[in-house]
C-alpha cells in the first residue's frame, strides 16, 4: 500500500448548493487539491512532472456514496496511491466524518500525457517511486458504459474560468454539465449513491459541448459531446427523505 | 472601528485560472466566507439573522487592486465592519500577503432583506451591535453607473449550481457571466485595477440572462440582464507585463 496523505477541510458555504450540502464537482476539486498536496510533500510536484514534458491526467472516477459533506462539516480526505502499471496509476480518496466514519470514498485512475502530442506516455519509476504504490501487471477493467441512443440534452459554452493550468476545461466542470440538465426538482430531491465518470477526450476554449441525458429512474446516463465524445458517465441516486 | 476578523487562506489549484492567478468570482466567495465565520464568531450567524425573519444581502462592492493573489500563495483575508446607518452596513476586507502588504481592498455595502417581501428592512441594533461599527447617519453615495448603449451580448443560463442558500444566484456568478464575453486573448493579457459592482435585483433559477458589455480600451462596462436590469459594473484593466 501506498503513503497515506490528510487534510482537515471545513465546507465553505461557496462549496454548498442550496440545500447546504458540499456541490458535487466540488468534491472532485478537493480531492485534486489534496493530492497535489502529497504530490509537492513527495517532490512530485506538477513542475517535475513537466520537465519530463508530462503532465497527469485523471481517465475515470468511481465513487460511492454513504451521503454527501454537509455545509459547515469539519471533515478529513484521506489520499493514497494503491497502485502503478505501465500506464496507469491507481488513487483513493476517502472522505471522512469527525468521527472517523466513511461519507463517501473515490476510486480514481490517472494516466501521464505526452504535454506536446497530449498521447498517454509510459509512467517512468522515477516519478511514482516516493509513493510507495505496488507495481502491478494487470489493468484494471471497468464496466463499459454504453453509447446513448436517446437522450436529452443541453447545451454549454466553455467559459474562460471553467479552464485550469492544463489549458483544457477543468474535469469537475463536466460534473456541473451533466447534472445541470436534471433539473431543479430532482436535485433537490435526491443524493447520489455512486458515480462511474470516464473521461475520454479534453475540451477546449472556445467549444460547445452538448451534454447528452437519459434518465431511467433513479439512474442517469451521461454523454459531454463536442467534436466527438469526451466524457460519459452513470449516476445512481436516492431519494432524500422527506 | 469596528471588530476585526481574519483567516489565513492559501489559493488552492481550482480557485486559480489558467494564467495561475486567484479567479475573480472566487475572491467575492472567500471574503464573504469569513464574514460569514465573524457572525458566526459573535452569535450572528444567518440562522440567528433569520429569526428576525431577515437575511443579508450585498449591494456595492468597490475593489481595488495592487494585484492578485496567486496559486498556492498564503495570503490573509481580514475584514471589519465599519459602519451603519438605518437602511446599510459598510464593511471593509483587506487581503494581505506573507509580508503583511496589501494586495487588494474590497469596500462592500450590505442591506438586510425580508425574506418574505424580498424588500430592504431597517437594520437592528440588536444585530449590529457586537461589530462595534460606528451608527452614522449619512448614506454613503457612489458614483452613479451610466445604462449601456451599445453593447455586445453574451446569453447565459442559470444553473443550479449558480444558486446559493438564499435561493438566488449567488452574487460571485455575476462577475463570471461579466468577465467571461471580453474573451480569452484579453483576460490572459489582462489584470483588474479596480471594480465597481452594483448589485440591482436577484436572480432565480430558471431564468437566462444577458450578459451586456462595452469596451472602451482598459475599462470595461457592463450589465447583467433579465427581466430588467440585475447588476452593473464598471472594470479598469492593467495590461500584463509580458
Amino acid at each position: 500500500m501506498g503513503v497515506k496523505y490528510q487534510q482537515k477541510y471545513r465546507v465553505p458555504y461557496y462549496e454548498s448548493d442550496l440545500t447546504g450540502k458540499m456541490k458535487l464537482p466540488s468534491l472532485f476539486n478537493v480531492a485534486l487539491q489534496i493530492s497535489g498536496e502529497q504530490s509537492t510533500s513527495l517532490n512530485r510536484s506538477d513542475v517535475y512532472i513537466k520537465s519530463f514534458g508530462l503532465s497527469w491526467i485523471v481517465t475515470e472516477y468511481l465513487v460511492d456514496f454513504n451521503r454527501l459533506p454537509a455545509f459547515n462539516e469539519a471533515i478529513t480526505v484521506e489520499t493514497e496511491a494503491i497502485s502503478y502499471n505501465k500506464f496507469f496509476c491507481y488513487r483513493l480518496f476517502t472522505f471522512k466524518d469527525e468521527n472517523n466514519q466513511v461519507i463517501l470514498t473515490i476510486h480514481s485512475t490517472w494516466c501521464l500525457i505526452n504535454l506536446e502530442t497530449r498521447k498517454p506516455a509510459h509512467i517512468p519509476d522515477e516519478i511514482v517511486a516516493p509513493y510507495q504504490a505496488e507495481k502491478v501487471r494487470t489493468i484494471q477493467r471497468t464496466e463499459k458504459i454504453k453509447p446513448l441512443e436517446d437522450s436529452h440534452d443541453m447545451l454549454y459554452q466553455v467559459r474562460f474560468l471553467d479552464l485550469d493550468a492544463n489549458q483544457h476545461v477543468n474535469n469537475s466542470k463536466y460534473i456541473d454539465w451533466m447534472i445541470d440538465g436534471l433539473g431543479y426538482e430532482f436535485l433537490v430531491g435526491h443524493t447520489p449513491k455512486s458515480i462511474h465518470l470516464k473521461y475520454v477526450k479534453e475540451v477546449y476554449y472556445g467549444k460547445k459541448v452538448k451534454s447528452r441525458i437519459y434518465q431511467d429512474d433513479l439512474i442517469s446516463y451521461h454523454e459531454i459531446v463536442s467534436d466527438g465524445l469526451n466524457a460519459q458517465a452513470v449516476f445512481e441516486w436516492s431519494r432524500n427523505e422527506v
